[in-house]
């Protein structure tokens, strides 16, 4: 099955910009180097390994589906995610925001190597080769390469400012239903925070929408139709806050980031919530986690059982230490304001080098700008964009990597992924001028 | 694909030992606690990230494939453990023991979650589903288990004390290509060092046998027929070590083992090699290695990427550094004694408690002794001896777990797995002569 697995074209973006150390990469989804938690992660597994409690269970095997602690933690860091927010804080859950979770909850949370592991058990367990898998158009190019590997086919929804384009789901679902290929249809994929690669937040209002129209067709489909929500940026939201003070605490500061989907009520039967501390705390770290409903939970577990009997124990535990003694929190409140001071540098230096035929969506969390050309500029790897602005040391991931092969549509070409997540102020600013440069001389 | 995946029989295990606190589990494939290298590990992490060199790499994203530092210390690591036994030291490589390997093998060296995640790749790439690979007999009931849930079908070839039966291992071979099934067997599964669940160990011999009977069949299998060499156990290997004075060097301890399948002539191409630093190191740090041959490495590299994009760097520099400082050897040299005086509190046990009857297979290095009764007396899970050991709280893994549903023999189920690994001295002591009373009651 996986000689089928073609090569990721993100490796070869990847290696040209490894290979020449004079090109600035604004490709790499990388996080920001120098707010990398060094001496918090050395004090905190000093921690780990000097108590009874966790120093030799951090280095022994462990359960599979992950540490009973940071299941728990993460039941808990989730709740205060979503109840943290409007429109459920102000009524009924008033009070509890900081409460247990009940036992249920952990028990559905599952502890992975990164959120990616996840997607891709989550997909072996549900779909069988053949199978359809909805996906915002344009979306996460990792993810259509795993479908890609699996033989399944993905069928794009056309993405708006706030998320999907819901009349345009209910005509694909009605096609699927008219071609007899509603059965084959298992998941929607939903990066519902700061998505890569447009840097889309999806309104609360839509993941309703998008729940209540798979759940209508249900019936017709033969069995649930899930709803995979990919929440890899949640936590790198920083709209608004790059000049606020940093004596502010960290919870004031969070904006009002739509709830996710587990909010939606009949949520714990079919949304699947995929989240990871590896983007907001240490991607080298690479701990992923996630909220299944069962029995989808029992059957990833038992793949998860497969592949590597559970992740590494010493890196559950650093970062339940890390959420125990609130050092995740400040940490993530640091990067929140670097990131957001990277983004407005990013901004202004597209506001004052980018032609003004050029669109932009702006951020306001994760690690993404969106620039759209007008639609009769190509900008793949071949195109004459690319390969001048690789000749002018400048690195971007071409739009048209991120869309799914779908016959229903040509694939967009001409828009471009631009990354302020790992490049330093300098470098973002450099960067966007040498682009923009590229852009005035060919656009 | 997953749906399938069955309840793995171990989980059951687990839970039952974790259940039942004062059950003594001769079951568990767990490490020993004692000797988890804990302050070691504390050192070394601090070391890793109070330096620039790695600090930061160690928190950062890093390459699939894993990191470039291991995987050249690692194939210095696997050239040592090869070429510091006979016979080939004493020839044409004496000299060049420790020398740097040429750059070609480390590029083959892949890093991943455990060596169980690598098995887990290896196999996607190489298998669709109704392909067939060749297990011993019986062989570790995880792989049987990955083999179910992909679809895969096993055949299993005869064990001997020595390592597999060639002439069943030709049987098997003529017999598919009689039935036109050969173009389906990929892969031979064996576990070359203390197998489990055996402990047997495959001389150098027989690993040349088994290339050379898969070598002779490949024409009429269409393909290369790959050896798949798991030699998680090497490192723990003690044999008649345990009363060796704790001063002499770790090298001069190293028994003669057999070298790796790597050393046959024409394995570059053929050999799938994969280890571990879990079990000798700590199963909480979890990195496994392999070493592949082209174009199967690609295969896997880019299905490693769709996993999860490579394995945590924190656990990799981990490794690296315990590598280079040499506290690795000495940490596994530590354990070696330690398993070898338990595997003797074991051994003094079985003989005292266990009625003569019952044949003993003792292991010179891993984690496990391999007992069988008469051949009409069953062990399994709802057998009589498995139920009254359980009622007199001890435990072990019924042998008919870890043999393969295979239409060509009867499933033997009249042996146990015994292990070592994770209970006490006087739990040993104390497990055995439970076992032993009930032996002696039943049989």
């Amino acid at each position: 099955m996986g000689r089928r697995t073609a090569p990721p074209p993100i490796s070869w973006l990847m290696q040209t910009a490894l290979s020449r150390p004079q090109l600035i990469s604004l490709a790499a989804g990388f996080t920001d180097n120098a707010t990398l938690p060094v001496e918090i992660s050395r004090k905190l597994l000093s921690r780990v390994l000097r108590s009874p409690r966790t120093g030799r269970p951090a280095l022994q095997y462990g359960i599979t589906a992950g540490e009973t602690n940071l299941r728990r933690l993460t039941a808990q860091h989730l709740q205060k995610l979503d109840l943290g927010v409007t429109p459920y804080r102000r009524h009924k859950n008033q009070g509890q925001r900081h409460a247990a979770p009940p036992t249920h909850l952990s028990d559905r949370v599952m502890i992975t190597g990164g959120s990616q592991q996840l997607l891709y058990m989550t997909l072996e367990a549900l779909c069988d080769e053949g199978d359809i898998v909805l996906v915002e158009d344009p979306t996460y190019f990792v993810f259509l390469s795993i479908l890609q590997s699996r033989g399944l086919r993905a069928r794009s929804v056309r993405l708006e400012r706030d998320g999907l384009d819901l009349a345009h789901l209910e005509t694909i679902l009605q096609r699927l239903k008219k071609s007899g290929e509603l059965r084959r249809l298992k998941a929607l994929y939903l990066i519902s925070y700061f998505q890569n690669p447009t840097g889309v937040t999806t309104s609360f209002e839509k993941k309703r929408g998008v729940l209540k129209l798979l759940k209508k067709f249900e019936r017709a489909a033969g069995h649930l139709i899930y709803l995979l929500e990919d929440a890899a940026y949640r936590e790198l939201s920083f709209s608004g806050r790059a000049d606020l003070p940093a004596s502010q605490d960290a919870r004031q500061r969070v904006p009002a980031i739509p709830p996710s989907a587990l909010m939606v009520p009949g949520a714990a039967e079919r949304v699947i919530y995929t989240g990871t501390y590896s983007k907001p705390y240490a991607p080298g770290v690479r701990v992923g986690f996630g909220l299944l409903p069962e029995p989808l939970f029992t059957a990833v577990q038992r793949i998860k059982g497969n592949h590597d009997f559970g992740t590494a124990n010493l890196l559950q535990q650093l970062l339940a230490s890390a959420l125990e003694t609130g050092l995740y929190d400040r940490h993530v409140a640091k990067i929140e304001k670097r990131y957001g001071q990277k983004a407005l540098v990013m901004k202004r230096a597209l506001a004052k080098h980018f032609p003004p035929n050029v669109e932009i969506w702006e951020a306001g969390g994760g690690l993404y700008f969106w620039a759209r050309l007008p639609k009769n500029v190509p900008t793949g790897v071949k195109s004459k964009i690319f390969q001048t602005a690789l000749k002018n040391d400048v690195l971007y991931v071409p739009g048209e990597l991120c869309y799914a092969d779908d016959p229903a549509r040509k694939k967009p070409d001409h828009e471009m992924r631009i990354s302020f997540g790992s490049a330093s102020e300098k470098n973002i600013r450099e960067g966007i001028k040498r682009l923009g440069l590229v852009l005035r001389k060919l656009l």
